[in-house]
Order: structure tokens, then sequence, then C-alpha cells
């Protein structure tokens, strides 16, 4: 990077908002994959006029601009692989309006997704979308990857609430897209192409949001089963009985010993093979009655047990398994290779049949839980990355397991998006002439292509080759 | 259109599947506008292969193509303005699969939307989207206009149903989207970005639609208000205390009058200038509860009358009014222009404020009635086309409605899309960046412009010219 060029950053910044020295840009490199590329320069940025200025220059120099929010996704969506700008979003954490008459709500990208849950809960509103790491990451992440959460099943992913954005494309350009209402076909869907996009079409600056109103009242249970396969089968009763769970999550025996193993106790009855959490919620007339309906079909496809929660303390023993689970995980093995498969909800069965054959072919730790309602598990593969073997091991169970997914008609991402870490499988589930469509898209918002390269259709050998583990945690 | 290529044509389809004649090519030229241009040929393909070539054809001799469902657009966005080819989608008219394991349908795009209603709701499912035109618009239309209706202020939009897409790019290429997954993040978000996109980006095959479980009980009632400002304030007073109706429905006194007089009774007592239709549903204890709030919240709102619905011939009695009125409109006037525009729900008084100015500056008759709990309005202007000075008068209320729906945040089209009626207010919304973006994805589609041009940014003037008027209904 020419030190004109570092000028020009500082010239649109300031100086103390522009940073290249080794700790900065080490920490600006990596996400929650703990794998990652330095940028040569950090900059902060403290309004869209000054994002605008910045996408020109590197649009005119030609220089990579990966932009970066919370850092927690999981395929290295905001890793810099090829160096260049970091264009950090830290400065834009303001939740700028909650319009309760029209239950919407107006937020910059770095807001935190759990600080607009309780604001807008405070005013008796609520916004569904409730990705695990919710306390940490941020608005414009879940916008980027189109974020879920145990929620989506009802209440559906990021997108159904995302009505308009604000957006500098990489060559300076600010748009607006959207509207302030729910229905609008005006153009085409900007908003809906950009969501999803994972930094790579355009850089978001505001996001206005749908709300609903808030659920008067919720019931939780849990249910276990003797086999995997009757959870799973659970999860289709429930739904063929008419009743549709804010959430509908699935626990496998390995998931459940790594609780019980974390927390010092059993998680559920010896012999249980599987773990159901489901919360309905609604009006208080509306929750029981779902819960009524959820109880009586998973007992009739064979609940070895049912906890019910009648308090808030309850409810949260019975979340306990599924909360606990990332923090359990760490004991099992150093590093979790976490895949977000999705298949239709009445494949699952077959996915975990799936996932049976990976653990005996490839002599691998696997724990698998998830969004059950969705068809969408988490597939853990417990590894250490001291172990060379183990970790060959791993790729060829991850090669299996999205050829497996694909067969099975669902997709190698549900909600974690590809990046540059699954990059390598896309070709899996897109043609060649999809891909070149979709490039051809990203040649219309940035012909140079100096927006989050190295992604996607786009993430070459070298681009793998060059980046480095994270240092062990101390 | 020369003799070879019409052979050419011909020989995809077979001759007995290409029309040059008069008649059928006037009937494939117009749409619910009643306003159009005939094509030089339409062709009745029976295969997604066929269409391929057909496309193909058309993109090597730079001949427009225009695709045609049922046609019954409001903007003309089946209208081949320019002339060419219309491909007509009446043979792809079936419903292929209804899944109930995993809460879906894969339809081909010629099937009435009433008809797969009916077909799910016989398995005990639900596909939520009813435009108006339902019993004889095709599903095809609804995704490429994103067709709403009155229950979309619960269940959204077609959009938020349709999961996947077979598509005919205008290059011949066949291209797959999404998944049979809600959830799905694998490169850009090609089914969102062809959902409302007017038939101008590519030609929809075969369309994989979301159901959901069909709530198992409803309550509807009536309520009038002595002003059009109480019931659009009754509006907001429902869904702050909480409830989402399934269907939120307003009507002003014109709309009522109109009514009146086609039934030959009156639709609301003496005195009230507004009337609203709301419908709640889900379980039955859910739907009891939600019915006496949102009944309460009338009543709070200064509802001069409430009527409820507890029979279903009670129920069909409470929707006569909402049902009747396209039929009422018709004498009013020969003909309405109905323009869907949409406001952020707590401006709808500020919108009706607005529909009244235009009825006292320009001297006209304007009923003003719809889908209040998603802000958006069907604003009739009633019209005599042999009155000139009328047509003028209806063409300066159009532009200051637009201009108006603008300023309050809102959008000119909520559900009917642009077409080229709408064409020349669009940069009323959108920037010219905005618009150049748009006409990049366009190329990045359909690099010869041959896919439904003259649609959009793309009308010009001389396409306006060209059209001609329907001769009047014997």
């Amino acid at each position: 990077m020419t030190a004109p060029f570092l000028e020009a950053l500082a010239g649109i910044v300031g100086p103390a908002r522009l940073a290249v020295d080794a700790a900065t840009r080490d920490a600006a490199g990596r996400d929650a994959l703990l794998r990652g590329h330095a940028p040569d320069a950090v900059v902060t940025p403290g309004s869209t006029a000054e994002i605008a200025a910045i996408a020109r220059a590197c649009h005119e120099a030609r220089v990579p601009l990966t932009v970066r929010g919370a850092g927690t996704g999981y395929t290295g969506g905001a890793v810099p692989v090829r160096g260049g700008v970091v264009l950090s979003m830290a400065r834009f954490d303001r939740i700028l309006a909650i319009d309760a008459a029209n239950l919407l709500a107006v937020v910059q990208p770095n807001v935190v997704t759990r600080a607009l849950h309780d604001a807008v809960e405070a005013q008796g509103l609520f916004y569904p979308p409730d990705p695990a790491s919710l306390a940490r990451c941020a608005l414009g992440g879940n916008v980027a990857e189109d974020a879920g959460g145990p929620r989506a099943f009802k209440y559906g992913t990021t997108r159904r609430y995302v009505l308009a954005l604000e957006a500098v494309l990489p060559t300076g350009e600010i748009i607006r897209t959207g509207a302030k209402t729910v229905k609008n076909v005006t153009g085409y869907a900007l908003t809906d192409l950009l969501v999803g996009s994972e930094g790579t079409l355009a850089i978001l600056t505001e996001i206005t949001l749908r709300l609903v109103p808030k659920p008067a009242a919720q019931r939780t249970f849990s249910a276990t089963f003797a086999t995997i396969d009757a959870a799973a089968r659970a999860v289709s009763a429930v739904v063929q009985a008419g009743v549709v769970p804010a959430t509908l999550e699935i626990l496998d025996r390995a998931s459940l010993d790594a609780v019980a193993a974390h927390v010092g106790r059993p998680m559920a009855p010896a012999g249980s093979e599987a773990l159901l959490v489901v919360e309905v919620d609604g009006s208080e007339p509306a929750a029981v009655h779902d819960a009524a309906i959820a109880t009586a079909a998973c007992r009739g496809a064979g609940a070895t047990s049912l906890v019910e929660a009648s308090t808030s303390e309850a409810r949260e023993a019975v979340w306990e398994a599924r909360r606990e689970l990332s923090f359990a995980l760490r004991r099992l093995a150093p590093r979790k290779i976490n895949h977000d498969v999705v298949v239709p909800r009445g494949r699952l069965p077959e996915l975990y049949a799936l996932v049976d054959r990976l653990r005996a072919d490839h002599a691998l730790s696997i724990a698998a839980f998830g969004h059950a309602g969705d068809g969408n598990l988490h597939v853990n593969l417990m590894v250490d990355p001291a172990d060379t073997a183990m970790m060959q091991r791993a790729a060829a169970a991850e090669a299996a397991l999205f050829a497996g997914v694909v067969a099975l008609e669902g997709s190698i991402s549900g909600e974690h998006g590809i990046g540059y870490a699954k990059a390598a499988y896309l070709g899996l589930q897109l043609t060649a002439a999809e891909i070149a469509l979709m490039q051809r898209l990203k040649q219309a918002f940035d012909p140079h292509g100096i927006l989050n390269p190295g992604k996607l259709w786009d993430t070459s050998a070298a681009d793998l080759d060059g980046l480095t583990d994270a240092p062990p945690a101390p």
C-alpha cells in the first residue's frame, strides 16, 4: 500500500481513524473461525460520506476493501484474504429510531443484535431473528449473511425483516433501497439482493427493520426420545398437527453427553438418544393451546419423557442444554468445525443417518444439533488442528457431508454463508451458468472487484494458502 | 418478423403452437388495463427446453420476447409494447407436487392462484397470498409482480412464499435458484431478485412455494366510523394492542356508496364515513382472544357500529362490501384507474387527506380502499376515456398522488408493479444511480434487452404512443 494512498485515507477519516500497526491489523483480520489474513490498513469512518470517499479511493486505486462488523462469522466473510483496507463499522453503533406506530426500527449496522432486542422489547415490540451469537454479533453482519437462529422456524430469517437499506456501492455511489413499507414493487428487489450477499456487493450504512408485536406468552417443554430417528419424526409430527412453534430444536446423543459432562449432571434419562426443545408463543390462550397440541404430538411420536416449564426458572432449565452446548463442545476437542447444513424438514432422519455414516467412515467425534423445524442442523466436526491425520479425515467428512446434503435436496449453508470456508463446495449446489450469472451481477455492482475479494466463487488456492491460524488463546 | 424466423419458431413448438392470426395476436396483447399492442406472433411452448430454444432464437435475432400468463395485471407487465413474440405459458398449468411433510408445493407458472388454494386446503395446508383476481390470475404473474392481497398483512406477500425457481434466461440458459428449504445462503439471492422483476429478467418455468398449516379458525367483524381519520387511527390502535389480524381492510365513503348502489341497500349506518373489515385467524382460542382485543381496540378508537360474524354466512355478509367493490365501481364510470400506492401504516390518515385534496383540486370521483394493515390503498380514479378534459385532470391527479405518496415515505406501487403504466413516475422514487444499477443488473441477465422491453425505466414516448385501447365490451 503506497504512502500517498494511506495519506488519502487519512485525509478522509482523519489520522486518528487510520491504523497500520500490527496489533490492530491482526485483530481486524480474523473472524470466529480463528483463521485469517491481516489487512494493510484499518480505517474507522464516522459517516456515510466518508465511506463513499473510501470506496471511491479503493475503486480508483484497485485496492481490496473488506467491511468488518463484529467479526463473529463462521465462514470468513469479514476476513480480508487479499489484504488491502479493512473498513471497521465500529462507529455505526446507534439505534436511530424505534417507530411503534409503524412497527419498524432504523439502525446503524454495528448495533449488536441483543441491544435491538432489549430496546424494542422495552416498548412491547419484538425483533425475532436470534442467531446464537446475538450478544456479540452486529445487525449489519446478520443482514450480510441472512442470519437465522432458533426462532426462524416460526418467524423467518433476517431477510423477512429488512425493509430498506442505505448502502454505498464499491464505486462510491450512495443508494437507498426498499421503503418503510412491507409492500413495495418499484424496480428490482435490491434490498433482497443485498441480504445474504456476504459483503461483496455494497457497504451497508443504515438498515430499516420490520418489527412485530411482542408475544404475550410462551410455553416451553423438552422431550426425549429413544432414537434420533424418532425425534426427527416427532418434528414432522408437531408440524403436521398444525402447530408452528417459535422454536423446535434438536440435540443428538453426542451433544447431550457433552453438555452433561460440562454441567456435571445428565441432561436426559438414561437411554435417551435425542432431545427436542419446543417453545410455542403468542397470546396466552394461543400458547396454552399450541403447547397441548405439540406435547400430544411428541407423546404420539414416542417421547420417552416430557418436561414442561411452567415458570421462567423452569423455562431456563429446559433451555440450559441448548444454551450450554457451545461451551460444552469446547471440552471435547480443541476446535469445532461448525457446518450449518439444511435439508427439507422431512429428510432430517436421512441427514442424521448421514451423520452416523460420517462418524463411522471417518472416525470422528461429531455433535449434530440445531434448528430441527427448519431442517437446519449444525454439524460440528470436533477436531485437533495439531493432528494432521484427523484434519485430513475431517476434510473428507466435510466433502461427504456437503455432497450428501445436496443429494437430500438441501443446501450447504442455511445461515452462515459461503465466505472462503465453503467456497470449494459451491459448485456442488450451483451450476456453471448460475455462478456465471452471479459473477455478472457482482460486476454490475463492483466493476473492479475491489469489495471483499476472495470469497464465494472468487476464492483461489493462493487465497487459502495465505491464511494463518490465530495463536492459541493464552 | 421474417419468414425464416417464424419458421424457426414453428420448428421449435410445432406449427400448431405458433399463431400469427390477428385475433390471437390481439388477444395476447392486452392486460386488465385494456390497453395494449399486438405481438407479431404468439407461441405456446410445452416444455422448458422449448422455452430455452425460443429465448435463444429471439436473443440471436434481437426480437422482443414477452411472457404472458393470465393477463390480469394492472400496469401492462404482460403487454408486448414493441411487438415481437408473445410466449404464452398456457400449457404450464399443472400442480406438480404438494408435499405435506415439508410444507411446500411445486407448481408450473400458469396454475391459477385459487386452484392452488383449493388443492392445498383440501390437505389441511394453506397458501396465504390472495390477490383480488385470485380466481383468474396465475402464480407466475403473482411471482413476477410480488402480488399481495388482504392476507398479506399477517402473512406477507408472494415473496415470502417463493423458495425456489426454475427459470430460462433470455440467452436460453436454464437456471435453478433457491432450494426446498427456508434457510439457504449460497451465493446471491437470485430467487428474491426474480420475484417482482416483472418478467424482465428471466422466464419462470417452475415455482416451489412454501406452505403453512391451515388456520383452524377465523373470527371476522366489521366496524364503522364517523370519519375516515378515526378509521385510519383504529388501524394503528389494533396493531398497537398487539394483534396482527390476517386482514385489516378499509373502505371509504365513496367505496361504501358505490357498493350500496350496486347491491341496493346501505352497507353502513347513515353518517358512516368509513368501514373496517377485520379478520383474525389461528387456533380456535387464539382467534377468539384476538377478536376480543381487536374489537375492543376499534371501540376505543370510536367505532360507531360493530358487526361480528359468528357463522360462515355472517362472515360472507361482512365480506360482501369488500368483495362487491370491483363490480360496484364499474357503475360509477366507464373506467377505473387503479393505483396501488402504499405508505407507512401510521401515515394512512395523511394519505386519505391527500386523496381528499385530489378530489377537490381535480374535480374527480375517487374511491380509495384496501389493505389498511399494510398502509396499502387502491386509489381508484373513476374516469370516462371519452372525456378528454377529465382524462387530463386524472393525469394531473395521478402525478400529484405519486408525488404525495413519496413525500409520505411510501411507494408508488405496493403490489401491481411499474410495467409501462407507472414508468414515468419511477424517478420520483428511485435516483439516477439506483436506476443505473438496475439497468446494469438487467444487462447481466439480458445483454440484448430482448425480454419484455419497454417497461420500467425503458419506456419511451414512442412505446406509449403505440398503444391502443381495447374496443368497448359488446
